[in-house]
């Protein structure tokens, strides 16, 4: 198991989140590459307010924050990226088929995720706003022709570019966040491409992990 | 002059877009890349309808597509991250440093262009719904949010990390493209950080051969 308390890499997650949070915050996206990869991990737990010195390593304040010897990096982007780039499992070696990996991974954080998280934003975050109905259609309409691009893409290929990739393992936590089924469930290519996904043993064993890190009371 | 229509690089643009969408559209950013590291490229410029073939090269039909040999990429950062990697003008070699360049250029594309984008999403493409005004101030409050956080990164540093890299150069972009001019008034240190990368000489450069690209009339 990648999870080992004296391993170089370390991976900041959260004690504590909400229940509805619990297998989507974004450690998970970064357990995950380093299962396919093979790389054992220690976690660092943040417990309560984040102290100051935490911003240094994370300027958000969130989770992941990740380092390796003097590597020290934030953004699941950027993490599974790093992890990616030492081994074939996540990213292809031949320049043209790595780049096309790559550009999947920021279509699934940039072009999927700003409708994606937005629609979280207006439809969980302020969802007892009197706007939020109203805004909540006009991000699902957006989100539903970007779902329409990519189940067009897809068509019955399994990856989205014949083998999985970090692409695939960034694209398939970006849609699994999506809050709206329904809208999942008009496209059956997405919903069979997340649940290939999940089926993968290395995604079964980050989320087993992922869940177990929480503490059933906040810190 | 890196523009040269016998190039081998070659990127996608529109020919038309409206008034308010120049000097904002995403070909700037892989012009500005393309002009740090000195790479000839010429453009294909894209009017009216998208032909069915665009969306093979482009998955959202959007710009820029970029092609270089067999190289063929879309998503700005996809395609600034493989210009980088060719010149130490936008990417250490250092690992150490090397990682923190690309988690600022994922931090600019997720954790600043979500809200960035959902306020465009919302103030913009969304200005005449009565709910506009409501979303429009969530996402400004998130926004702000990072906003201070950026702030507090920076200090009184002139980049991200020290050197300019592809990090500072896709925030800037990221940055320049928030619709609320009050916003980012209210931080002295964004505004001053925004000017210092658009004073760089291949930023105007880029500029101007964007501009140049657009008709004066819809294609």
């Amino acid at each position: 198991m990648p999870v080992d308390p004296a391993a170089a890499i370390e991976v900041t997650a959260f004690a504590w989140v909400p229940p509805f949070a619990r297998g989507q915050v974004r450690d998970l996206r970064v357990r995950w590459a380093l299962e396919e990869a093979g790389f054992a991990y220690r976690t660092r737990l943040l417990k309560g307010e984040r102290p100051t010195e935490y911003y240094r390593e994370q300027p958000w304040g969130q989770v992941p924050a990740y380092r390796e010897g003097d590597v020290q990096l934030f953004e699941c982007g950027a993490i599974c990226l790093h992890i990616a780039e030492q081994t074939e499992t996540l990213l292809p070696r031949n320049p043209a088929e790595r780049g096309r990996a790559i550009a999947w991974l920021f279509a699934a954080l940039n072009s999927m995720d700003v409708p994606t998280m937005g629609l979280t934003i207006v439809g969980v975050f302020n969802a007892d706003k009197p706007w939020s109905p109203g805004a909540q259609a006009a991000f699902t309409a957006f989100l539903e022709g970007r779902l329409q691009r990519l189940a067009d893409w897809l068509g019955d290929k399994d990856w989205l570019e014949g083998q999985f990739t970090v692409g695939d393992l960034m694209m398939v936590c970006v849609l699994r966040s999506i809050i709206d089924e329904d809208l999942i469930a008009r496209f059956p290519t997405i919903a069979a491409y997340i649940a290939r996904g999940e089926a993968r043993p290395a995604f079964q064993r980050a989320m087993a992990a992922h869940l177990a890190d929480f503490v059933t009371e906040p810190a």
